[in-house]
């Protein structure tokens, strides 16, 4: 349980540093090594664990689990132990912070909030608070020297303050579900469930599935989205018999419709139950502690753990320019940045890195942009990670169509089935790419792909669409054969751009 | 065995038509497909199978030896039924060559000759000399309804004359061995071989392989390039006792040093035994049937077969433009064209089939080539599916140390193990990838690549050496994380350049 603010504060005072970074994730690292070796003071303030959500419950741990997955036995046992030994260092981020310490920066643990302009409010956090305790409640190895009362510090930012707390799971509103008890906290929760008949349901989030030591025997997923679909086929390849709930008409909206529906097959046959067009309205704990959820289709079930898997949102949304500036009034500040989840780039951990890598020359150089390359909002890939993956970049064919008309594009798409392809008919795979045009400037607007390998297939298209490359200029590009990505020259092809 | 020339023939006197295309592998198939509709009088002539060496021997059947032996128990029966039936067609193309002629083109089984200024003459095969036998001998399944004496017709090519004829197995010149009995004949070789001591020694080739219904015990591999590593390493994940004579300090050539080792590691982990620097100086049937080899480095090794991998050469080799116009004294010819491995683009089958198109459109314009798109030289991507891939584009370091001085290059070059990349650890995997910069430039000159999914990993590499991309440029292109791509990122941020 988090202290609260009316415990005794001490103020330590005004401190003038040039940069102070508010949330440590993969963007505030990246913008304090970027900014190692300057010259300049910067502090750097998480509430939680430095690295963020990335290294600690999010995209590490979610692909060791996919890894163990495709084994022939998977085995829970062995990447628990992984996360929590390789990437999660049992959630204690004490050599994280030490190394990051080494830029010459000066990290701090605990709550900071922007206070005024350039101005910082950091309450120093007790180390049980922010860190040194495992998800079990048992400490952790090694805490930071802070005293045992709360400090309160006020920093004043000559340069720049940057912001990357990041998102939180965002928890569906489900009659008789708990909301959000701990599963974003800034520290673990220690409390112990009460899972009896009357009392709220507290759902997981991915969170609980990188933490957990052992699996549930069943679990209704709700959402049918990256998460969802990542961590619902995972659990299932682990011998959990897994429900996902979705609300829409199809997984992946992000993606082409082919392609979803090509990985809802996958889902399926390995073992996932797809209930489209499906809530839970309300759930409840049975006698046996575990969830009954009544369903908006009618029917119920049973099972030992809800996962929602609804999507994130960041903690404090802020809109910002392709130079990370955060826009007030459409104008860019010449000191508040925000990077990562925070910003209007994308939730990615490949949009967090560059964004601290832009804003940071963005402070080197004074707040002057002209030398320094804008982010490439147009081009942000997209890969999830289901066995096999989906993966995108650009526009799907549904979302160039809405835009169309704003943009002037004649919209074209075609799609082509991966086992067409040589490669795909010999290696006996399976799956689509679908390729989004713009017929009048013959600009290649989007794709996406779902197959074996389609994340690294991705690759091409990636620079293809940063290149803003026309499908004229891309059918020229010679495609080793018989290599997968030359589903692109079969569906370049047949476009009709 | 082929029938010599002094048979009786009948002229069939000259015939004017627009187009003659000799050879019908990929690039020529792709010519006749591409002139398809536009009212032209087109004529083909192949005198083995059409399609070429890639269906029906080379790239198609060694992918699919390749996707067999990754099988947890893989069957040489099952590989050489499957080439035989859904690639080969039991080397009978009558269906390929009635495909063929639904374009519209009149397709001849015979042998051509250039024989004068857009003059081509033409001795009509007999049935069982271009085709219509399979490699035990028997007769396939359907024939041309060509006559039985030969015939010979001269044409006369109004536009062009496209050259396709493809390229031979260069066969080493190793005492005690038969050279060149058959093994780049253009029918299917019907002699017994006679393995007793003192008879030349017969060396296999890929197309013995591709063709072969068992395998010998043991194989002894000359060569250390694509298709001696390729086979090399499938027939030992066969459980053929596989050694590799090279001659050079190393294998891949074509490719990175460090790759290229990597590689060598892989075969070796398959039970292959890579002897470098080593060749073999004389050959020699035992009394066994098998055959003893003396090698250049003292020892000698007894094996049940010998497989020549020591590369290809064209059968009749022409210099061309990115036009794929024929050079003569450095000017282009205005109708003779050279496309495939026959020209000067690269062996390849991703070389031949745009080959095909360049040649068709500068035929259908006239013989100009303003709106042409020209042959991209400088971008060929090279895959070699080795169990991982190795894969490149562009040049070497080698290559692009050698080409500086002229080119006025500061070479750059940088090797990342792909181990570091997040996904290749998370993933366990090996393997590396070099960078290779002009630094003064920026540009990208080169890349190779050895991991799993390298041949897909370079489909990025290819569009950005495609496009001419700085290595600056390149640093803004977002990889999706945790692609294994991404090591492309990694390598780049350590590039001097």
């Amino acid at each position: 349980m988090e202290k609260n603010s009316a415990e005794s504060t001490v103020n330590a005072g005004t401190r003038e540093v040039d940069v102070v970074v508010i949330g440590l994730g993969n963007g505030g690292e990246g913008i304090i090594s970027n900014l190692a070796g300057q010259g300049l003071e910067v502090v750097g303030i998480e509430a939680h664990l430095v690295g963020g959500e990335c290294p600690n419950y999010a995209c590490v741990p979610s692909k060791m689990i996919r890894h163990e997955s495709m084994r022939e036995h998977p085995a829970w046992d062995r990447v628990a132990h992984r996360i929590r030994r390789d990437t999660a260092h049992n959630w204690d981020d004490s050599t994280t912070t030490e190394n990051l310490r080494e830029t010459g920066a000066e990290i701090i643990h605990g709550i900071a909030e922007l206070t005024g302009e350039r101005t910082v409010t950091v309450r120093h956090a007790r180390p049980d608070e922010s860190q040194g305790k495992t998800p079990d409640g048992s400490p952790s190895g090694s805490h930071d020297s802070a005293s045992d009362a709360s400090t309160e510090t006020v920093f004043r930012a000559r340069r720049a303050v940057v912001l990357g707390t990041g998102s939180v799971s965002v928890l569906p509103e489900v009659k008789g579900s708990a909301g959000d008890v701990g599963q974003n906290a800034m520290a673990f929760p220690t409390a112990q469930e009460t899972r009896r008949p009357g009392e709220p349901v507290r759902f997981w989030t991915h969170r609980d599935v990188a933490t957990a030591t052992t699996l549930p025997a069943s679990v209704a997923v709700i959402g049918g989205g990256v998460i969802a679909c990542e961590l619902g086929q995972f659990l299932a390849r682990f011998g959990v018999e897994v429900t996902m709930l979705v609300r829409g008409p199809r997984l992946m909206r992000t993606e082409g419709a082919s392609e979803a529906e090509f990985i809802k097959g996958c889902l399926e046959a390995d073992g996932v139950r797809v209930l489209t067009e499906t809530e839970a309205v309300s759930v409840e704990h049975t006698e046996s502690g575990a969830v009954r959820a009544v369903l908006s289709t009618g029917g119920e079930i049973v099972v030992e753990r809800i996962l929602a898997a609804t999507g994130r949102k960041p903690r404090d949304p802020r809109a910002t320019d392709v130079y990370c500036r955060v826009l007030e009034d459409g104008e860019p500040s010449s000191w508040l940045f925000a990077v990562g989840d925070q910003g209007s780039h994308g939730e990615f951990t490949h949009v967090a890195v560059p964004d601290g890598k832009i804003a940071a020359d963005v402070i080197l150089a004074g707040g002057e942009v002209d030398d320094v390359s804008p982010f490439p909002l147009h081009a942000v890939p997209r890969v999830t990670f289901t066995v096999p993956e989906i993966a995108g970049v650009g526009l799907t064919e549904d979302a160039a169509r809405e835009k169309a008309e704003d943009e002037g594009w004649d919209v074209v798409a075609t799609t082509k089935d991966v086992n067409e392809n040589a490669r795909g008919w010999i290696d006996e795979l399976h799956g689509s790419m679908t390729l989004v045009a713009d017929r009048k400037s013959g600009r290649l607007l989007g794709a996406s792909v779902a197959c074996e390998g389609a994340g690294e297939v991705l690759g091409a298209l990636t620079v293809a669409v940063h290149e803003k490359m026309t499908v004229g200029e891309l059918r020229r590009v010679l495609w080793a054969y018989p290599t997968l990505h030359r589903v692109i020259g079969d569906a370049l092809a047949e476009l009709d751009a």
